[in-house]
């Protein structure tokens, strides 16, 4: 049998699981933003005809999850695990949303990093032999978020330029042992970082460092270099975050370049929609990956693709105790073509 | 190679995963209570040195993390995964808990049957090949706790005789590919279920189901009866749970008798503490494994035990919109010898 352990922080999966589906939802500023074509299912009012935001949130998880299973022809509650999260308190989205799909469930909390978490964790589930199907699903809401990390909607606080707004959004993807492709050739695991920052409005620059030790992790351990991807994909660093990513990349004499590309950036018209540094939020980096970067997938516009989702560990309580930021970002292969080996 | 999965919620582990050491922490209360002599680590006043009760949490976790990984002669940077979650908004308790570890880590939410889900997680991830050594770990803190899902603790307000009373405690386990046991033969993933309680002063109820829901499935998916096990132990249903779930399961005409214990009832003196209807939360469970439990099985008390965590997925906000508590169980067959199948 092939090593699957390469390096500190990867694995490579011998079988290579196959995406068979996935599917992706958004509210009314994701609906009028440069990626509305991509979405499976919008609300033009984020309400997904919930009476609460977080009802919404569970609402727009749950249709979002359906729609993937319908698509993949698996019902629900055969699918073997579902591994979900989500940014609320007691990760409510996803239980609420789960409760009634009959499938084996596995809660996760990464923060916006929960899609690369469950990705990862669904493919080794697959990979060693403990299912056919698994999926990983995560959402996040606007208007719960910032009523629960922010200030209530109705009090119109004004946001830093360096605040990224939390995208009403949700993807759920249904992965299979057999399957037509795209495949999950390896999962890089992160390691906590916490360089200090303690701006709550400054998420990117917490989370930078993170994406920077993930990818570095990544290269070091499987011996691909940046060139291998036709995209790295990073979520939700922002604005602010990606340009520290690729400052901590040149001082290694690394030019990502045009490969590199952010949801939280992608996902909304940056000064169209006053968004200040961009999208993040679970939601985001799931969205973007199950339904943008997925289709181009499938239409060759990239054939591999490293999805590095970050997210940022804190609370609202540990930011007020004076608390700093800790941050993980974990990293994902996701290829046209099955592989052998790492390089 | 023998099949993995078997039935619809369960998986055999051929490789047996050991458990390579394990350690547990308590507050002042859990210090007083029979179980006492269990732990490894006791803060007398259950502020384990730090300047709030969140960072008390994160504190305990933390030193009860490096407890196990001394106690298995592992660096704590060279455990591969770490899987750990908490109750706290974001998990904070073991994202801050785990920030300087340099482990790699995978967060977890299953509320408080968080220690099985972990250590069904890193068993399979040791069997699946993708890592030699992983550890579980969870944790409660009363006084947090109180404050984030009910009053501040000066209210000093009073409980109804069903509320269980949040555990100060932590637990952490260290698995590996080989060791000199107990060993880790296979897993049971629990189904999110809701029977429609809305009391969350009455989590034994909303829980019972889900304990009876799994453990039927356990029993189904493997053919073993509740007989091949010498303690199944669920965690943390309390005194009213636990008579819930012995009546479920006598509608099947199942006795559990003594072999079914609750960590819930056995953490503290029922009567003498003035605990109601017994004890909860994550690090229930986890530090009465850990403790309890493993130094039993390391005496021969118990070879073969089922450990059933339970957690309630709701949070102060869907109950304050309404909403039922969903509840989920997962089961974890741990047993002092290896098998080579389920019967």
């Amino acid at each position: 049998m092939e090593t699957k352990r390469t390096g500190r922080q990867t694995v490579f999966l011998p079988s290579q699981p196959s995406v068979l589906a996935a599917a992706c939802a958004g509210g009314k500023k994701e609906g009028e933003g440069p990626l509305r074509n991509s979405f499976d299912l919008l609300s033009s009012d984020s309400r997904f005809e919930a009476a609460s935001w977080e009802k919404s949130e569970s609402a727009m998880l749950s249709q979002c999850y359906l729609a993937a299973c319908e698509k993949a022809s698996v019902s629900p509650g055969d699918v073997q695990y579902v591994l979900a999260g989500d940014l609320l308190n007691q990760c409510v989205g996803s239980a609420y949303a789960m409760r009634g799909c009959g499938a084996p469930y596995l809660g996760l909390y990464a923060a916006c990093s929960t899609m690369a978490e469950g990705l990862g964790l669904a493919a080794m589930l697959i990979d060693g032999g403990f299912c056919d199907t698994a999926a990983a699903a995560t959402s996040s809401h606007f208007c719960a978020s910032e009523r629960q990390y922010r200030f209530p909607l109705p009090y119109g606080n004004q946001r830093t330029p360096t605040a990224q707004r939390t995208v009403t959004g949700a993807g759920a993807m249904i992965l299979s042992m057999d399957g037509p492709g795209p495949y999950i050739t390896g999962v890089t695991t992160g390691i906590i970082t916490d360089v200090g920052i303690k701006d709550m409005a400054n998420m990117g620059a917490a989370m930078a460092p993170a994406a920077y030790d993930t990818l570095t992790a990544h290269f070091r351990d499987t011996g691909r270099t940046p060139e291998y991807y036709d995209a790295i994909v990073t979520g939700d660093l922002g604005v602010l975050g990606s340009e520290l990513l690729r400052e901590l990349f040149s001082r290694d004499g690394i030019d990502l370049g045009l490969r590199h590309m952010d949801c939280g950036r992608l996902i909304y018209y940056i000064e169209g929609q006053d968004v200040h540094s961009g999208g993040s939020g679970a939601g985001c980096s799931a969205a973007v990956l199950c339904g943008h970067f997925l289709s181009g997938m499938r239409e060759g516009l990239w054939n591999r693709i490293l999805f590095a989702a970050t997210g940022a560990l804190m609370s609202p309580t540990t930011n007020q105790q004076g608390e700093s930021i800790p941050a993980i970002c974990h990293a994902v292969s996701i290829e046209n073509r099955r592989v052998t080996a790492w390089v």
